[in-house]
């Protein structure tokens, strides 16, 4: 004969506590790449269905911009909120960085960005100097750019229901006629090369916001990455497959993407690693992983070996990338994952990130 | 000889107190507009520049959508921030507001609204539940519109920095080859129709917000207007010299906006106005004036007076518009102001309005 406990019972029954977004909702890793997987694809069949149409193999939801054809002209399209805190930090502030990360996620797929809109979301009493200011500095790195602000909104929120202020980029770029990128089209074989230093923004913005003094002597890498794109696609096109800009997650993140959208394994050096020795050190001291902090001026291109070093000369030959160096490699094992060959001759696996590293980092 | 008091001659230095922003600034009104002429269209030089090439007479960014032409295209481009509180309300949520306040600011150009993307920034803490239907919301308007969400961007922000989420939405349309309209485009002599009841949006989340029971009886109109429009349009197109959607700051500010950009005068009849007698008494007790009070799925439209029963016929023959009616007419004298005939005879000024009456509105 068998007894049911009821105490025990009622142990598998639905718990009723209720589920809430965490930080690491946004980090831009694991819980992120969840909550876009579980909750905001599954309501938007239509989107996924138009740009598959528009010939991207992964349905388009999961690239930083979209493809669309109209009349057959092909459109890129990319949206972006940025709550970074502080708001104004060395080598930028939020509005520089809501134009380069609009703009860059339009280039990472081939496109020459045509015009931004930009939102802003400002709570009450936020200063009007400090309006004045981020304003002026979305419209001169706009104007750096070549890309015009054509159109806007803003809203004005009751004092505590925003943090100073939100804004949200979105743009429209029309796609090179020789870019064919992906992060669906990484090959083994394939070279792995970073445009420059990485772990500068991420680690800029965090030790501003706490005042721990790395600040006066990094500075984010926020900048404009169209033209260096517009180069190596007029030099390569068709030997580059996959560009991404590596912000949120880090370079860890971006190649876990590419490893898992493309069905390959990524293998890189630590020795190729462009960490500045200042980066590193306040890397060391918050206990932050250089691959994990967010970049806002630098790219990851996966690209035909044969073609690796003529692309690294085009990267070379421009200011913004002439520190560009080769990470590593695309190979056929272990699909899905990306490795790091270690100092010391071993390797060890490069994970997303799990949950939130540094909320608020762009 | 003149001496000086030095008490007095430092009244004169610049006030130090600092400058900040109000709700006023978003109420749509004329803060709004203040902020928008001092602060944010000198900064956009660029933008404007090229949305006059593409045959904006007023620069564009006075629209609530951009003009711009790709390789022969004629695309249109707009973005909206959504802080609407309650999220949820009679008649729809701040998903389905998104969607539709973009699909309609596209439609109000003239346009077919093709994709929109979607950025939302939320507060640690949020229910993933709301997240969930909010974004199915979405999903479901864009679904019924028939405007794919293409792309997005999730930010989670640590508690207390945001109320909840915001939403903003951004959308590309390509324009209807018929359409001719602008703010400016309004001649004397032009009637201005309205496509339906006004002040029931405002009315119902400000009741919703505050408890105060109308919401029971009366609910939002958010709706799409994109279909409405092109019935409009491909009858009359070169009749219909505006199109407005009457959101914050109600049909007071869009018909200021409309005399003001065309150098007209308005005139409107108060026997004509339509306001449903539940939202006139809610915005009685209230101290509201439905001219002021943010509708989400009617339209105003300026149209030449020989075509004005043919579009009415139309308008009325759909849905979404079939309360529709002729408001009043456009005059040469007094250019810039709008004047309503009231019901004892006389006339009084309708104004914008100054500061915020309702924040958080959509």
């Amino acid at each position: 004969m068998t007894t049911v406990d009821p105490t025990f019972a009622s142990c598998a029954l639905p718990r009723v506590e209720t589920e809430r977004v965490t930080l690491g909702h946004g980090s831009g890793g694991q819980l992120s790449a969840e909550l876009l997987r579980d909750v905001l694809l599954p309501a938007l069949g239509a989107g996924s269905a138009l740009a598959a149409r528009a010939g991207q193999p992964d349905g388009g939801v999961l690239e930083d911009a979209a493809v669309l054809d109209v009349a057959g002209v092909t459109l890129v399209t990319s949206t972006d909120a940025f709550v970074v805190s502080p708001l104004f930090f060395p080598g930028g502030d939020i509005g520089t960085l809501a134009v380069h990360g609009t703009v860059n996620d339009l280039a990472m797929m081939g496109a020459t960005p045509l015009a931004l809109t930009v939102a802003y979301i400002i709570e009450e009493g936020f200063p009007l100097d400090d309006l004045r200011r981020i304003i002026a500095s979305v419209g001169s790195a706009a104007a750096a750019a070549g890309v015009p602000v054509v159109t806007g909104d803003t809203k004005v929120v009751p004092r505590g229901a925003a943090d100073g202020i939100f804004v949200t980029t979105s743009g429209i770029g029309r796609r090179l006629p020789a870019a064919r990128v992906s992060a669906a089209f990484a090959r083994p074989g394939d070279a792995v090369l970073v445009s420059g230093p990485i772990g500068a923004h991420g680690t800029t913005v965090l030790s501003a916001r706490e005042a721990l003094g790395f600040e006066a002597d990094i500075a984010s890498d926020t900048r404009p990455l169209h033209r260096l794109v517009q180069a190596m696609v007029e030099r390569r096109g068709g030997d580059i497959h996959v560009m991404r800009d590596p912000t949120r997650g880090g370079v860890a993140s971006a190649l876990n993407e590419i490893a898992a959208a493309s069905g390959v394994g990524v293998e890189i050096d630590e020795t190729a690693l462009p960490v500045p020795p200042l980066v590193a050190a306040a890397c060391d001291l918050l206990g932050l992983d250089p691959l994990h902090v967010a970049n806002e001026g630098c790219l990851i291109a996966v690209v035909a070996p044969e073609a690796a070093d003529e692309i690294l000369a085009v990267m070379r030959s421009r200011p913004e990338s002439r520190h560009a160096t080769r990470l590593g490699d695309v190979v056929a094992g272990h699909p899905g994952r990306v490795v790091m060959r270690t100092l010391l001759g071993s390797t060890r696996l490069v994970d997303m990130l799990v949950g939130e590293q540094l909320p608020r980092i762009c």
